[in-house]
């Protein structure tokens, strides 16, 4: 299956990255919930809620668990989400008498949400990456050609003359804000999940809050009070994830003007039509523009997901799941071709 | 990868539909293209176009024709779209001397979007099919409770008794008007595309309409003038997937809120939990909900993707890429979820 | 106060259509509601229902009702709907013993939604008298260019000449679908709502199809049953709204890089700038393609309001309210900018 | 004319706010845009960009200024923007020969960019303000009520007991984030624009960045470079509009659904209805749910219009224009309803 491109065998040709993907393929999302489990694991240990034996018994069954993938589909269209099959798997990989002491005072909220940061974090890392990469890309291009003549225009009309260096500089100062915001919303964002049935970790007793910290440590997040019906700081994330590829999406549809302009900007390697050979399609400043279009999109779903009812809400929560892994993968693909479009650019201005 | 639940391995277990899944492949797309071009190479020998044996040719070589998939992601990459490439390979499969006949006077957007049109007739059918087996298990329910009593609930308050009946109208009547604006909008919807390089069918000369026609007769679909940069029958038909999801979402909404109050309806068979195994959460219900949101939130871009500029925008082209398929799969997973949950009803009023 | 530009004193000049405003401003809205009551009365009274007299005394009292806006103000603010407190000062005009007769059997949203399918019906009518306009614009354009030179452009770079006349029927043959589509939706649209506290008109017994009918007969209205939690179709005509200003945009979009380039369409009347005077800034066309962009990101929130709960869901209800008008004077903003730019087209083509 | 409920005569009984209105009435805007252009005016006569004449000539016209309103409108209709006009009338009354001094090395986009941030400063105080009271009632609502018992409630059924704390920590936690959000938002977002034609302030030579900071600061904003076509600070600042009230959403929804339960909640002052006048409708709690599905769809256009082409894009900066009002507007009647609600709880739990 294929309904979106960014899991397509040949247009993630376009629209992919490997690295993400690495983090957001199925078995990743499973390895991810089960170093949560395992940490629980070791965190409820060290703190006395199982034994010692148990977690032994827990970490050794989990290193060689393979899932069984058709039990987990038919579990998540019965139970709309994966871990109660999960678990049940787990448990009879471990046996009895440690089974009921793995996912001890957990609940499903707690192995999804924590995970998925879990892999947000490896992501964060590379946006970052990439996004100092594409800061670096631009600051050659106007190191380069700064000097040079641009028309500047204003309202799709000429205006007077500016120089290269003033146009560049509206490409790249954003991407320094979006770096710098990314590094404040880490601290909130990358923070463990952890409350129970309802949140209030009653499981637990007065271990929780230890049980907690040391299960973010064990984790490298940040230990936070249970945040599963308080989203704001992933939709957030969301927004800074359309800032930066808007962003991108003003240089992608500035390259593709001066292209249709002709004699502004020189690029190599354009697409090639199946019609037309010889044209020189700027395929990357043309997806740049489709990328920011489609996260702004995607942007209010996330938002739409805030008005999260009760204690949890199957709705807004499964909203969550269908959008926000594509706004990264969105994200990420537009660096790329940003990358990919800095690089193809061999002279701009006069 | 697994950016979308609905590519999900596991997740599709909720969200998946296996008929849809088939004409969402990379396989079924590549293969559509395929019946494009050996279509076209006919259509064009009966014109006289091309020769008889050249048709026969391409025929022949598409028959057998297996796709290097490495060669379209690679090409993708540069060309923004598939199809050059995938004629690269087809050529080089047909061979000298017809090799040039193949994909004669056409273009990508004609081998593209007329490909997505052969797959949306086969969906649509389906669609329509599972829409009336939602309305006839409405039916269904009607006819077994629909004289029992129910607390009408306006602004989230008790109102005043109606019947059952009274609610059910209102989660089928819309239903019936989905299917019969389906039936309109197939008929302008399921038309060709085929323009060539900027819409002229400028290599076609006189024998342009009566290719398009013929080119239309053998794939089974209308025949219409090139609409490459005219989107809005792919907007309304997406608006009108929209409309099916959303009022669906308003049957899973009533249902959901019904089961919190407990005593209105009796559900089988809901969600377990994995902290409270007891529990039967109304997933399928939910989960309507969740589509209705998602749909009206992906419904912004296409309608964005209308600002489809000058012949061809690739940006607002690659826009409905990454939308509609989704768009289509949440529609008939919303109609799965939908029969799951009338199903599910054993009793509804009292 | 404006928060809207559409309300705007100033960029009411810019954005706003003098015909639409007077079919939104607050009085015509009281109006139409007085419209309603004064037919309800008239309707009951033919079948029966209440009393003649109370029929006359009704009518006699809205003939000459001023309503007490600051009551209104008030009301709604602490009813979310302004019916309540206006039935109550109608009430009051009526006078005992008829002030009961009116509203018989009716409920706010029969008010409010009638009401505005009321004024719809008017705005429908000047939405397709310039739709003709723009069309026939379009035709004389096509008439006068058609048959001159123009590059045809796909993926922002120049393909193969085309001519005038294939640029323009891709402006022009979506607005044929558009009215078609106006004229088909208007048959379902255009129809009473009247189904009373919970969509049965119990106080009505079995009397309630019969004072329907004769109240739709009154307004100029279809006859239908009660739709109170049924939006489709309200859904439905925000998306052809959208469906309008989109194909508008991509007119706008395309003149803009027209004259962006130059010499391929000669502009009388453009706007000016405060720096530089000389520019003539192709306003209209800016304009069409924010128009596009805004109702196409209002579309999603009509689309969200579908999930309308139970027999009344004020959340969703009130949702439209903030939504709809501005999509209706989105879209006849830009049919007037499209009517301004397509009359200050002086040439095009070469 | 009220297209917008926020400027809607009766309608802003329950959307509105008086404090907010008076920063967004064109009287206050076009306040704003003076106070501009006689900031500028006198920083550029203190770094002798002007003479010091000129600006006490300036200053006295700009102090008994009455704009004609009809020639703005007019004016806005040919230009797209009110600046050019309102230039034009300012210079009138100016006179020679200081006229010309007036916003000189000025554009349109200056003046309006710096009047609108002149005017959020003011809104984000009364926001922040807001906020904080909402906050204090929550804290005042736990400290009555938060030792009792509540049903926590996951995916829309009973899961186990929490306390009232428990639920009102979800309220408002998020709310406390958000202020710390506005403080270090504000930061960025309370600067001046200023770059003249094309960004370059080429008028005004060495002394650009001079007079730039000397406007700032008689402007009491921050100073920076120009950023007229980088609207991430504003798009940004409309994410966190949409999270606050997207936060408020989550808090009407759970009392919404509590007030339908019946007995968790206890709500004084209820709205009510036209047909069933004992109705209690927690219209409050339903119009927090409208505004966070509003403010979530507007804010899709926000990130839209980052795709700001070139050195100005008529068509993105105006898109602002539709959008960021009317979500300042309704993120203030979040805030409000939010007061309202929070005051309406006369208990909570049992």
């Amino acid at each position: 299956m294929s309904f979106s491109p960014f899991d397509h065998p040949v247009l993630s040709g376009l629209l992919g990255d490997e690295e993400t993907a690495r983090h957001f393929s199925a078995e990743a999302e499973i390895a991810a919930m089960l170093v949560f489990e395992r940490a629980l694991a070791e965190a409820a240990a060290d703190e006395g809620v199982i034994d010692t034996d148990a977690a032994a018994a827990i970490a050794a069954a989990l290193n060689t668990f393979k899932p069984n993938m058709a039990g987990l589909k038919a579990g998540v269209g019965q139970d709309g989400v994966i871990v109660p099959e999960l678990v049940r798997q787990l448990r009879s990989a471990i046996g009895k008498p440690h089974d009921k002491a793995l996912h001890f005072g957990a609940t499903s909220q707690d192995v999804i949400d924590t995970g998925l940061i879990l892999r947000l974090k490896h992501v964060i890392a590379h946006l970052d990456a990439v996004l100092a990469d594409v800061v670096e890309l631009l600051a050659g291009i106007e190191a380069r050609f700064g000097d040079r003549a641009l028309m500047g225009r204003t309202r799709m009309q000429a205006a007077i003359p500016i120089t290269v260096s003033d146009r560049v500089r509206a490409w790249r100062e954003p991407l320094l804000r979006h770096r710098s915001r990314l590094e404040t919303q880490s601290r909130g964002l990358l923070v463990v999940q952890f409350g129970g049935a309802a949140g209030t970790l009653e499981k637990l007793g007065d271990k929780a809050n230890a049980v907690r910290a040391a299960l973010a440590g064990k984790l490298g997040l940040g230990d936070a009070p249970q945040w599963h019906s308080q989203r704001d700081r992933l939709a957030e994330f969301a927004s800074l994830l359309s800032l930066i590829s808007g962003s991108l999406g003003k240089f992608g549809q500035d390259v593709a003007l001066m292209a249709q302009a002709g004699s502004e900007i020189a690029l190599k390697g354009g697409g090639g039509s199946s019609a037309m050979p010889h044209k020189q399609n700027p395929v990357a400043a043309e997806v740049l523009v489709t990328l920011a279009r489609f996260n702004a999109t995607q942007l209010s779903g996330m938002h739409q997901a805030l008005v999260h009812e009760q204690e949890r809400s199957g709705a807004a929560w499964t909203l969550e799941w269908l959008i926000l892994p594509q706004m990264v993968a969105a994200t990420v693909a537009s660096l790329r071709q940003a990358k990919t479009l800095a690089g193809q650019i061999e002279a701009i201005g006069t």
